[in-house]
């Protein structure tokens, strides 16, 4: 069982260096990427590198947190495309060889909170 | 160590069996919870419980995914408001007696694709 934590560190510092050879290195050949929001499916490490290389934009990302145990891990993202930014939460599995299998990504975004709580929170 | 995935069970159960009791049981008293895309904070267990226990709509959840190691955790949930359905992605960390100490809700929303990606992508 290799360290899959390791393994999602490595996955996050080769985008952002734009190492496509060490980021396609964590992959498995079948990895199947999807994103639930747009109902988005990308299959293979070829498709899934070129999909990343070609993402436009001046992005940057920081990892602010990883979850993991056997088997799979869990990220959350900062990420910068010039002024603007965003989270990014990841949901990896791996293979039995320890390479990135799946990969799942939800984007949130910005919204204002209902009315009628604002007894109980706070803003910041 | 009490183990944190099965706090995490315990209080999502406990949230969609509407007991709060039990749900207040794995709190610690001065949790916080946070939602990053409204910039909200609730402070103490007794607010967040009332939150909760005030939330509008007959919502139901679904516990799609859990990951958990030692003092964090997150789960992956299908939402359900009627007809309306959501993800939701809750980051958890633990005190040092195993009660959720912080809780962090992510909600992304469904979007439409940018162009330009259709030669690497399939819709679902």
């Amino acid at each position: 069982m290799t360290d899959l934590r390791k393994t999602v560190e490595t996955f996050w510092s080769a985008a952002e260096a734009r190492d496509w050879t060490a980021f396609a290195g964590t992959l498995a050949e079948d990895v199947v990427y999807t994103l639930p929001q747009t109902r988005e499916h990308i299959r293979g490490r070829e498709k899934y590198v070129r999909f990343n290389r070609e993402y436009p934009g001046d992005w940057h990302l920081r990892v602010e947190r990883v979850v993991a145990e056997p088997g799979q891990a869990v990220s959350w993202l900062h990420f910068a495309v010039g002024l603007q930014e965003m989270y990014c939460i990841t949901f990896f599995t791996a293979d039995r060889e320890g390479h990135i299998a799946t990969v799942t990504d939800f984007w949130p975004e910005p919204y204002e909170p209902p009315a009628g709580r604002e007894h109980l929170v706070e803003r910041y």
